[in-house]
């Protein structure tokens, strides 16, 4: 691992422990029954833990949108042709995706960031309209070797990491992660199967919706990637090279470097949260750090969020990825900034306790 | 039932079918993998239905906090003395309770109303503060006979018809509703129990956090209140009368108001929803215009949602009531109705389709 990775890593701490008591101190004296705002309250003592404020504020937010091209698509393993991924790049530039309108709705900019599609996007990225981080025209096919080398893998990675530093220095005080790639339910499917020792067909689902024939294909080309790689589960950054995507280490990168700058971060749905197994793997202090958007109806989801031990904000039945979920809960972790920064307390309102 | 109401009701009519289809044809042309938005198509569906619209505008949201005291706290029913109920529409006013915060975060104002609150608050009500629609200084004991008269439980759902007019000619185009009242998860739960037929304790929760012996309490009174009073599961009128609330009639009737002007409505949590089994058994037709906003913790709640067929957009452990929980899922309804009027279609978009 090399020093500019590994210093990021190393400097990744838990979330303050004193201001979460302090925060849970704060909340117990608000004027509600006790505990009766829920996870409200949940998400509250964790901004104060991680801004290290009674008054967190995540007013300005961005959604990082992570696009890359996967080699794995010609073992058929998806429902749409792979140009559908360079095509929504340009939708999202449109204004015209699910995430340009929920991120607008929670008042939120779209940063689309080129990690990796199989398509030459010069003329946005000159046209300032998406930021190139292009580490390669798609990875390799994961079925038949390694899906990029360990050096790409880093970088991907790294990429993630100063593009949060970017926009945390540019005011951002609440991360999203969002992804888009077509056939990218397929390396994250392989990522959870690799951390977590289950089985590829128990974490394998039907993606974009795609039909037995292709299910079976996905499964076999997960089966094949992990037998012909063997990726090394102590060693995410090998599980990245040998069976991920570009993306997803961008998306782990993103995380890393919210945890690094200590600013909460909301994971989308299957591929987001493949990205945070990985920056988990690599930094495990940076999950105090993470906030579960949703469960997605992706049927591996729910293991994912289970090894990371978090408690989705949103059950939607959401399955689209970019960002989406993550741009919905961001209004919920809005409410719970304004619930800390706002509410009065029994004694400021006049209002008696329990059993007064 | 006199011609106000009877009027009302029978002018509810079931959302549109066209419009519902019009809305599924083309929500199924957006850019994403069909069905993928999971319950933000539902909901647009239904937003689409109820106004007749491809672009339903809901940027105009009021949260309607509907105040009332109930006599039979006298019961030992609840965790906090009667008072903290007018203490808490002071809070309301100096916004600085839990719905003010996050009925601003929403975007949306807070309407409070006193349905009957046993307390004097005329001089709220002078400054403008809250509306008044006081039917008295509390209901009765309900546990020793009627808690209201029957020509009371009419005009607390009339009174709350008439807020939902006013608001709606203010130009509101989604209502929510909420409320506030020490003690009123009894008589919530004895309209449960009353309407479904389920038995008491089954439907009977903590509330705020009430202990053992309140619990029985509880259980007690309302056996007691159903005892005496036998109320006729078939005429709303008189299950209101008998074993409701001025502010869960108040409640029913804001959600019978926005179905007769074809209005969303969003349904918090406990209190509210007692209210909307009561619009739904005066008007059937008004459950297609109801958006379950949460689940409450409150164990009861789940019941009524079976009971009206519907799913909640939220599940965030709240049991606050105020209309917290609708104020918090109004951003959802939002971003629905953003989806139907600026996303793009694959052909707007030039995006390959499935297996293109």
């Amino acid at each position: 691992m090399n020093s500019q990775l590994n210093g990021v890593i190393s400097h990744i701490r838990p979330v303050s422990r004193e201001w979460r008591q302090k925060a849970r101190d704060y909340l117990s004296r608000l004027a509600i029954p006790r505990g009766s705002l829920g996870e409200l309250l949940v998400l509250a003592e964790q901004l104060s833990g991680i801004r290290e404020t009674l008054k967190p504020s995540v007013s300005k937010k961005a959604v990082v949108t992570m696009a890359g091209d996967h080699g794995v698509v010609r073992e058929g393993v998806s429902a749409f042709p792979r140009e559908v991924t360079p095509q929504m790049v340009n939708n999202f530039v449109l204004g015209g995706a699910a995430i340009n309108v929920l991120a607008e709705t929670a008042g939120a900019r779209v940063v689309v960031v080129d990690m990796g599609v199989a398509a030459d996007l010069g003329t946005l990225v000159k046209e300032g309209k998406i930021l190139s981080y292009k580490i390669d025209h798609g990875t390799r096919n994961m079925a038949r070797g390694p899906a990029m080398t360990r050096e790409q893998a880093r970088r991907a990675v790294e990429s993630g990491i100063e593009i949060a530093g970017k926009l945390v220095r540019e005011g951002v005080e609440l991360l999203a992660t969002g992804d888009m790639g077509i056939g990218n339910t397929t390396p994250s499917s392989a990522i959870l199967a690799v951390l977590s020792g289950r089985p590829v067909r128990q974490v394998t689902g039907r993606g974009t919706g795609i039909s037995d024939q292709a299910l079976e294909n996905k499964v076999r080309a997960i089966e094949k990637a992990i037998e012909v790689n063997r990726p090394d589960a102590r060693d995410p950054v090998d599980v990245l090279a040998k069976v991920g995507g570009f993306e997803i280490g961008g998306i782990a990168g993103v995380i890393l470097g919210a945890a690094y700058h200590r600013v909460p971060v909301l994971v989308d749905g299957f591929i987001s949260t493949a990205g945070a197994l990985l920056a988990r793997a690599l930094a495990p202090d940076s999950v105090e750090y993470m906030i579960a958007a949703h469960r997605s109806l992706e049927y591996g989801h729910q293991f994912m969020l289970e090894e990371l031990g978090l408690s989705p904000l949103l059950n939607l039945n959401l399955r689209l990825g970019e960002g989406t979920g993550a741009a919905l809960a961001m209004n919920i972790v809005e409410a719970a900034a304004q619930v800390m920064g706002k509410m009065l307390t029994f004694e400021d309102a006049g209002v008696d306790g329990p059993g007064g």
